[in-house]
């Protein structure tokens, strides 16, 4: 099917694909008089006298902004804010049917880091969230740990950390079906950027011993020449052995690859050289890493993509509609990595450990029972850790 | 009816009054793939090409940021972005329920005007036109002045403009009815704020000849002792024999009084020094500058107000709705005082001239007439005015 051509048609026909509705009737002077004047005002009064009762008579509590600034739509990149709605109108649309959860995009027309932060810092009162979206690195990380530190709702980077915690969830299952141990293997992660640099932390939070991580210039190691920040800090904290090569040299005997670069970088070769049992996650989109069968046809045991026409799809939908759900819940203060590894597991946990295959480690996206598992493991996490407000 | 208690409990069961919905639907792979991707990044490519084509394949079009910073709510005063939200959210109501037109609350955590136009100008890319709600004068003044010039979508703020178009369509009614012409009339407008200037210039627009500006220390005039910018400005353009004196000689022989002001504050000595059929739009919320039928008593003819159980009521959501339906379907790049003009007699001729009398100058809100034909005036004054971009 020609999705290009039955997009154009639909985002044509409807003129974009959100609309803002009224959840109360307005059709005469008795309705007119409680949704607007003079009733409004005594709603008003109370949020006036107690700010948190804003969450009791508005719809913050239950509406998340989709804020880009358009500098890394999908793979089209820095195609401005303009052309990113489409997008970020998606992700709404995601949010409503998957969820429940009412969400606006917000495309702004600036991409100063300060500028963004001061933007997002004054809507805030609008919103019970932040999801950031489509943000070029190494910006979108500091806009985002700015975020965290300066706003009391919870934000969260979609590119980085909903990547990272379905990639773990697939992991997860992966394992089990291999009957490895996450600190006995070792993993590849190629993509230095934004969504690799997530998935490194996650990664080690779930105890994750033996990690490289490979830019386009290999292996990453302290003190490399060309290493930013961002790099500078992922070889600081995988990378035990200190070692240095390419991307060829690091798959040799790594018992998982995980792919957030570009397409066909990943050789039948390369993926021949990993231990018995390799997973592959060759998540660059359109094009994999490695196309699977080739994967396969090399010895991989498991594949997954980013991809929903091939097995063991990787993706964000997985994760974002529960996590914000459950995190506006309990009004959580933020999303934390406890909230992140039970989301994560959660997920993992859809598919019984029998019904556990080769084709089927991660469920699939229109699995009514994930929102639900991931919103109850998630609200638990936030009270646990201390950072719910109800 | 006890509208307070009955619109805390409809905000308290609904959460707030607005939600964001899809128009398309997503319930299986191939509807995922055609709102999200892959699919969504064909209109996204479309949209890099040709910016223009925002219109073409977003909701950008029909969306309107309803923005506030909370400062002048109401009659409430200065209560704040979280208190402000249940109004916005209310008004992003009338917007849908009346015309069809997708609105958003945009309460802002800033007072500051550069912060504000800053902040409304980098939002624009989502938006198809601004309506600025409940700031502060003469805040609110500069704010819509900086961005109109700065943007090139409609900016229009309903406190001012709203309210000059509906009390302009009365009044055009009105004097039908007692046979007098606007050059020949003596006005006097109780009210220096962002309402009574903006009803001031409409009023000029009409042909008025004579108006007398009054604040709470009298008559306004050129030079006089705390004369902020606005109100010499307003001086400057009104009173044209100089005039000096208090609210009470100001009305002497007046024809019309329009008050944008506070409670109580016309007397029937007042409304008795006024010339034959006289015209009082007294228009203070809730409590009016002198009530209806105490006006009556003292001899006006024709008595408006702002509330809904007095005849006659002066009520914003007879105009807003129609002149953003109306811009927003030609794209106009701005609401000039052409449009404003069109809409002010479009409301006036929905009522036919043997349907006219005293108690029934101004359509009734739920007049579903009102919304098309503002709409088609509006849409005609801004191809006429050569502002319209289809």
């Amino acid at each position: 099917m020609d999705y290009s051509k039955k997009a154009l048609e639909v985002h044509e026909e409807y003129k974009g694909k959100i609309s803002v509705v009224s959840k109360v009737a307005v059709t005469n002077k008795e309705e007119l008089s409680i949704a607007y004047t003079p009733g409004v005002a005594e709603p008003c009064r109370k949020i006036a006298e107690n700010k948190e009762d804003v969450y009791k008579y508005t719809s913050k509590g239950n509406l998340v902004a989709v804020v880009s600034d358009g500098t890394a739509v999908l793979g089209l990149g820095d195609i401005g804010p303009e052309a990113a709605m489409p997008v970020m109108e998606g992700k709404a649309v995601l949010f409503k049917e998957f969820a429940g959860v009412d969400a606006f995009p917000i495309c702004v027309d600036t991409k100063d880091v300060d500028e963004i932060v001061d933007l997002v810092k004054k809507l805030a009162p609008t919103f019970g969230g932040i999801n950031l979206e489509d943000i070029s690195a190494p910006r979108c990380i500091e806009i985002e740990k700015r975020l965290k530190e300066e706003l009391d709702i919870p934000v969260f980077h979609d590119d980085q950390h909903g990547t990272a915690i379905v990639t773990t969830a697939g992991l997860i299952n992966a394992l089990k079906l291999v009957n490895k141990k996450w600190e006995d293997i070792k993993i590849v992660v190629n993509g230095s950027g934004a969504a690799g640099s997530a998935i490194v932390k996650m990664l080690l939070n779930m105890n994750s011993k033996n990690i490289l991580v490979c830019g386009r210039n290999g292996i990453l190691y302290e003190g490399k020449e060309g290493n930013d920040a961002l790099k500078e800090e992922l070889a600081k904290i995988t990378n035990p052995n200190n070692e240095k090569g390419l991307l060829k040299d690091a798959m040799k005997n790594a018992d998982v690859f995980i792919g957030v670069s570009a397409p066909d970088v990943v050789t039948k070769e390369m993926v021949a050289s990993m231990n018995k049992d390799a997973i592959i996650f060759a998540m660059a989109n359109p094009i994999p890493e490695i196309m699977p069968h080739l994967a396969k046809e090399a010895g991989a045991r498991i594949v997954g993509s980013g991809r929903s026409d091939f097995a063991n799809q990787i993706n964000n939908v997985l994760a974002f509609p529960g996590i914000f759900k459950g995190a506006l819940a309990v009004r959580a203060s933020d999303i934390n990595e406890e909230m992140k590894v039970a989301a994560a597991n959660a997920i993992a946990q859809i598919i019984q450990e029998s019904e556990l295959h080769e084709e089927y480690i991660i469920p699939k996206p229109f699995d009514t029972r994930i929102v639900k598992a991931v919103a109850k493991a998630v609200e638990k996490a936030a009270k646990d850790t201390g950072i719910s407000r109800i």
